[in-house]
């Protein structure tokens, strides 16, 4: 075998073999392909495609390319999600005390942002303490004693990922079904995941901006994900507005906070308890949650009686952040300038323009281009209105949280186009367009 | 201008436009582009294609990435040859003394072979003594004071499509009309020429297989030519047989001085008559050449009356090669092995496949993998016959003259397989499939 007739049968729009994949992504993973080798071939797949088995075996073969996780001694069924990436997306901060608070251990590594929108650990570092870099035996450690941790990915899974996607973002070819598929599930799968949860957004703020779009992902992950003998729950989301109202990583955590004390944005508290019924409802496979009105009825007993905060609290001091910050978000960073633009007049609002609220929040400085970037966990937005809304003269639209009048000049710019008008009544958004379930054979 | 975007458009099948392309090129050329990136925009080329206004745009780029040579002050209409590369074409050795020999001033840079057949360069170093390494200053001198100068190409021409090439070598990207025709091209317009004379070989000995695709390089060469203000003409040539007798660099020699003293092959002779005499109505243009009849007249008088030899004894003798070598060319490098397979029973020849005689060749020491290896100059191949004639018992078929025993029985074997025979009467192989003809608009 060798990478040229690899290539050539590709770029003839023929089918590769399981061998010829696995091959191909060992050589990429030791370095033995050539970036330019692995670029035209990356091309020759955006351009012609790869079919289910094709994409099923390149999954399968990065999963294979390091580690992979074995979580059976910590929980008999490993369920994991993961969100496409939107803005205001602090999901995971909420949905993981609440499923581990049912009692159903959760060991979750999560990513760093990069572009627009902020990762899972910047938002949990604005905690000041909270260690994100744990190591294997720390992370199963922590996973057996409370049930629950959340920290960095490890180097070491699906290595072939990583330098692929490397490489896909130079080259023009990062859009493609098949490579985006097996990227993210081939993670999931080294993660040790049994069931995964999918929550993939559609919408400005999203990478997928059609609801079609997002429709042709979700369902070619299920299908994927079962063909490697996964249980997959994917939904597809809005993002066509921010999730919840805060975006900004201490504002975040703070918003994360309120809706585990029993507050907080309605359709953010809706879509946590969306996420986290379909995690309890995969692991319940042979265990005791077995239907949705039940498992409802629990989650929301668990974010209004303290339980889901108290688990928070507890990952908190056992990852060595300052509880402190969690009994009073006060502590947490602020930002030295905070304004707020307001309605002028009687409308209702047509639009909150997700990526425009997340390049203002960019700007501000609450981004990185670079993964070196530093990152300022203080700035960022709050947005107190949804679509559909009508608003008064003088109600508070957006709030900004800066740290330089000249990037909060340029933001507030920015956040007012980012908001639209109307005179005549518009209908909210959806907030779920799409479910899709499929529990593997059982093997 | 961003390399990114200029992918993602031919990844997504829309027309680049002129100044993209020269970006591009640019880039490539001042090693700015990675190789990644320049490998996943070949691939986008290879599978989606180029439009006509790409290809003169990629061509003109190309030419324009180096020096451009400018021949008007030796010649007010250089022209030029180019084969796409056959088993046994010695022609330009043959052609240009010959055109010369009629007062059309010849300034050719040719090639080196890579693969199974040897390049015009390594045939003339057959001859002790010849320089083909010439500064542009000696080279513009030699073709000022004789009328013929052949060389090596000097490293400034066309320089992205050395780069372009050698990319498209290891990436799988070599099979592209667009892609061979803007690097043939630009280097025939960075090498000065007005008129092109273009030989697309086809057949098993060629890089196209079929008629078909040889009939659509050289139409899209000829419509590349035409927009770029160069006259054109493109034959289709047969190159399932070797091209004359002789195959591997001194035996080819020594048959393009028999065709210059009046002699050789009748199929080679034929066709340098044809490919001259093609040159010369280009060169024609407003001079005296104007209808074929009168020119190979002229030129089968030049072969015959020695005029066409003392041409190339002259050019030869300018550029330091030993003319006794010429005057005598028993002279030239002879092998220590001589064996000839003949014929065992009365039949027609079916077949002297092309590539088979090529790989014998190259077996014997005649070719080269790497621009490094050395060259056998004395061994090869002397093919007695053509497809259609009727050999009897005994008869000779094909020469071999080698240098080493064991490379020689590995040859004989590859040349016994190479000729197919057959009790039924074969048809002679055409010799010209179609030839096109179009002179670029008067600009």
């Amino acid at each position: 075998m060798n990478m040229l007739d690899i290539i050539a049968k590709k770029r003839d729009k023929r089918t590769l073999t399981r061998e010829e994949i696995a091959w191909f992504v060992e050589a990429v993973t030791n370095g033995d392909a050539p970036d330019y080798q692995t670029a035209a071939l990356l091309m020759a797949i955006v351009i012609n495609g790869m079919d289910h088995d094709e994409t099923v075996a390149l999954t399968m073969a990065m999963a294979h390319s390091g580690h992979m996780l074995d979580l059976t001694d910590i929980t008999p069924y490993a369920v994991d999600k993961h969100s496409s990436g939107g803005v205001g997306d602090k999901t995971s901060l909420v949905v993981l005390p609440l499923v581990a608070s049912c009692g159903v251990k959760v060991a979750k590594m999560s990513g760093r942002g990069l572009g627009l929108t902020g990762g899972t650990l910047d938002k949990l570092e604005s905690i000041p303490g909270y260690n994100v870099n744990l190591s294997e035996t720390e992370f199963r450690a922590l996973a057996k004693a409370n049930g629950i941790v959340l920290a960095g990915q490890s180097g070491e899974l699906a290595p072939a990922d990583g330098k692929l996607y490397a490489l896909r973002d130079v080259t023009g070819t990062v859009q493609s079904l098949p490579l985006i598929v097996s990227s993210i599930m081939s993670k999931k799968i080294a993660a040790g995941a049994r069931g995964i949860v999918l929550d993939v957004k559609v919408g400005s703020g999203a990478f997928m901006k059609s609801v079609q779009d997002g429709v042709e992902l979700a369902q070619a992950m299920v299908d994927i994900g079962v063909s490697a003998h996964r249980d997959m729950i994917a939904m597809v989301t809005d993002m066509n507005q921010p999730l919840g109202e805060a975006v900004g990583h201490a504002l975040e955590i703070r918003e994360v906070i309120d809706v585990l004390r029993g507050g907080g944005p309605a359709d953010f508290r809706e879509h946590c308890l969306e996420v986290s019924a379909h995690m309890l409802w995969l692991a319940g496979r042979g265990e005791r949650w077995t239907d949705y009105d039940r498992i409802n009825a629990q989650l929301t007993d668990f974010l209004d009686d303290g339980k889901a905060f108290a688990t928070f609290r507890a990952m908190v001091e056992a990852q060595g952040g300052d509880v402190e910050v969690v009994d009073d978000p006060d502590r947490l960073p602020r930002a030295a300038y905070i304004e707020t633009i307001r309605a002028v007049q009687e409308r209702y609002i047509a639009g909150v323009d997700a990526e425009m609220i997340a390049r203002a929040v960019f700007e501000l400085g609450g981004g990185r281009e670079k993964k070196s970037d530093a990152i300022d966990h203080a700035v960022g937005a709050v947005v107190h209105v949804n679509v559909g809304d009508v608003v008064q003269p003088g109600q508070a639209l957006v709030t900004l949280h800066a740290n330089d009048r000249d990037k909060l000049a340029h933001a507030l710019s920015l956040v007012h186009s980012a908001v639209t008008y109307s005179r005549d009544e518009v209908p909210p958004l959806p907030h779920v367009y799409e479910t899709f379930v499929r529990r593997a054979a059982a093997g």
